[in-house]
């Protein structure tokens, strides 16, 4: 019996989980309703595909398609004015009493409509799909109301929509104390837990949850409250955690049995083990520890010490990660962070996909997966790190459906 | 009586000079045979241009065509799998006994045939190109033998003539002590001096001689040698200079009226009173500096004090800044070296001009220089430099005539 449903892709050289280590030469992957059905040696395809509509990778590096973990996309305006004004020697304060800093950007996307937050999105989201991304999370936290949060949050659905992607949203209502809670950081996050969270789920809108929790944001005991009402909802949580200062942030979001622990450069050992025992995904952000010249770098020794999966996302952003660029997410978690090959690109691809909560759909070529690779123009996976700048992705199928297609025709 | 022969771009947001504080609202460029004939307010579009053909740049920020003064832009192969094994822990020794290093760069751009070199370089090159890059420099340099570096050379000919770009040349066999000579620098510049540069300039293929004056490369007295040789054969000179170590190169420089020093990370004072006086461009190179994580900050504000211009540029390379983006360097330029925005906008156009010796033709918009420039998708010009990644170069024309066109209609 043949199946004539399947689509062969021939002709690849392999990397299914996206390792240096691992690449196999003369590969194929089968394809069925948008999942992997099969993959491996050319010479080794069942027979029962051998009628199979067959497509050409013409000897490139395949990939899983990539997955940015961490990203603010949805938010209207932008910082470039006050990154100038800063390197014009203006401080903190004197961008403050000139509305900038976070602020702007929250009276930004309150003022903005739906479509034109969808519309100043969407680019920075097609810059992403240029590089080879197939899934990502986007965050809220923009708003800090409820009626900006589910704009954002509707964005982001229609941003999923209107482009061949997976996205998951994240509701990040605790990112900021909105002005209109000054002095009243508590009553704000009943406002998160008890209103804005609870209306925002039950329209479908949020799919996990996402505390900043930091000196300038909000502590042990109001991220807490935010876990617990997520919990509530059965809603896995993560944290902005241990940027700018150890505050155990960590350790609490290992003990929720977070998907992820973002940022982390100021982590302790006891939150290291902490998140490896709740399988908590370490998201490391070399685009804003850049961008700010922080000078102390995540503990890389004591995650990988302790086992600690590590990821890496663009954590695009106004303020503090004005990047639409993965793939330079993965040269500067070698550069900056003294990242392996192996594990940037691990970053992207499964490790990633464990900290969007889709550990066994994304992030791999592996068989019931979902169909998402794409084909490089590179002759080893390193020049996926190595290059800035250089365009590298050729061929982009998502769902087993063509998405992206830079090929050109050599003569 | 009026000029049918000219072409108007109306409708712009004009920075002619690339500067923040100098943006013209409602301006037009009138182009006659590829030069600037007019620009300012449209409407004081001389009568002469009344029917002109006109086009839209629909209210876009227009900048000139960018400038990307030092690039090493032709060589094959690249050096990924050695950036790899450096992460994995190896060391400098290690990667020179398995053949890395700049030594393996040579072996293969002495290995690939003339076409096999263009073809590689003729993909980073047009990464340059779409994002506005209408100039740029190429060095030889990974020959260091005479059939190799007119290889080279040739190959950066061609390139100008297969795509639409001005490309100067630069003859660099001072770049580092090929294997045949080890021990025998002095025997080598001599054969720099006295064979190659008299060959390859007798040819037409050199528009500049550079030298890597450095306790690694050639000695303060080697440079000079070569310097006299460029002068005996009128061309301009040029230098990597301070580097890793302050040499005095950059004085040498500019004693010779050097078109530019470049990298220049150990300046010294003197050197700097040196350039000014001679009119030598200070070329900063924020892509190596980065890649190679060095410390020591060129000395920007020595550089201001004195007047020096300042240009940046990719150093577009294998070894140390496997780089093709432009844009980029402008971002690293502020984040890394707390430049202006103003000061990268003038380092990729008319300082980058000044540096590759077409200071009145390129890097400005102005009455008699080439039409060439940019328009951008952009609210301002902060947005060149705040941006990692993202898309924002819509419309390159150069020499009156369009090159690069990824306006999209909108919906
Ligand atoms: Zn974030
Ligand atoms: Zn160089």
């Amino acid at each position: 019996m043949t199946d004539n449903s399947a689509q062969i892709w021939r002709n690849a050289r392999l990397a299914a989980r996206a390792d240096p280590a691992d690449v196999l030469e003369n590969a194929a992957i089968v394809v069925r309703d948008g999942r992997i059905e099969w993959f491996g040696a050319e010479a080794d395809i069942p027979s029962a595909f051998a009628k199979s509509t067959s497509h050409d990778l013409e000897g490139r590096i395949v990939t899983p398609g990539l997955v940015d973990c961490h990203t603010h996309l949805v938010y209207a305006g932008n910082r470039a004015e006050e990154f100038a004004m800063r390197l014009e020697g203006a401080s903190y304060e004197d961008i403050a009493k000139r509305g900038g800093g976070i602020v702007s950007t929250v009276r930004n996307t309150r003022a903005a409509s739906e479509d034109e937050l969808f519309a100043q999105s969407l680019r920075r989201l097609d810059a992403l799909l240029a590089e080879g991304v197939t899934a990502l999370e986007i965050k809220s936290g923009y708003g800090l109301d409820l009626v900006t949060e589910r704009k954002m949050l509707r964005v982001a659905r229609r941003l999923a929509a209107a482009r061949p992607v997976t996205i998951a949203t994240t509701f990040l209502g605790a990112h900021a104390l909105p002005p209109e809670y000054a002095g009243r950081a508590d009553d704000y996050i009943a406002h998160v837990c008890d209103e804005m969270l609870p209306t925002l789920a039950a329209k479908g809108l949020v799919d996990a949850v996402d505390v900043f929790c930091e000196r300038i944001a909000f502590t042990l005991a109001q991220a807490e409250r935010v876990f617990n009402a997520a919990s509530k909802l059965n809603l896995p949580v993560k944290m902005h955690a241990e940027q700018l200062s150890l505050m155990g942030g960590a350790a609490l979001a290992a003990k929720h049995h977070a998907l992820s622990a973002d940022h982390l450069e100021f982590l302790d050992e006891a939150g290291a083990i902490a998140m490896r025992e709740a399988g908590t995904v370490a998201v490391l952000l070399p685009g804003a520890f850049y961008f700010i010249r922080e000078k102390q770098l995540p503990p890389v020794e004591l995650l990988r010490r302790h086992g600690v999966p590590i990821a890496l996302a663009t954590d695009s952003n106004p303020g503090t990660s004005p990047s639409t660029s993965l793939l330079l997410m993965l040269n500067m978690g070698c550069t900056l962070f003294r990242l392996s090959v192996a594990e940037v690109l691990a970053g992207v691809t499964r490790h990633g996909a464990k900290a969007l909560g889709h550990a066994d759909v994304s992030g791999q070529i592996s068989v019931g997966a979902k169909a998402d690779f794409v084909a490089w123009d590179i002759e080893t996976l390193a020049e996926l790190a190595y290059w800035t700048g250089l365009e590298r992705c050729a061929l982009v199928v998502r769902h087993g459906a063509v998405t992206v297609d830079k090929r050109t025709k050599q003569n």
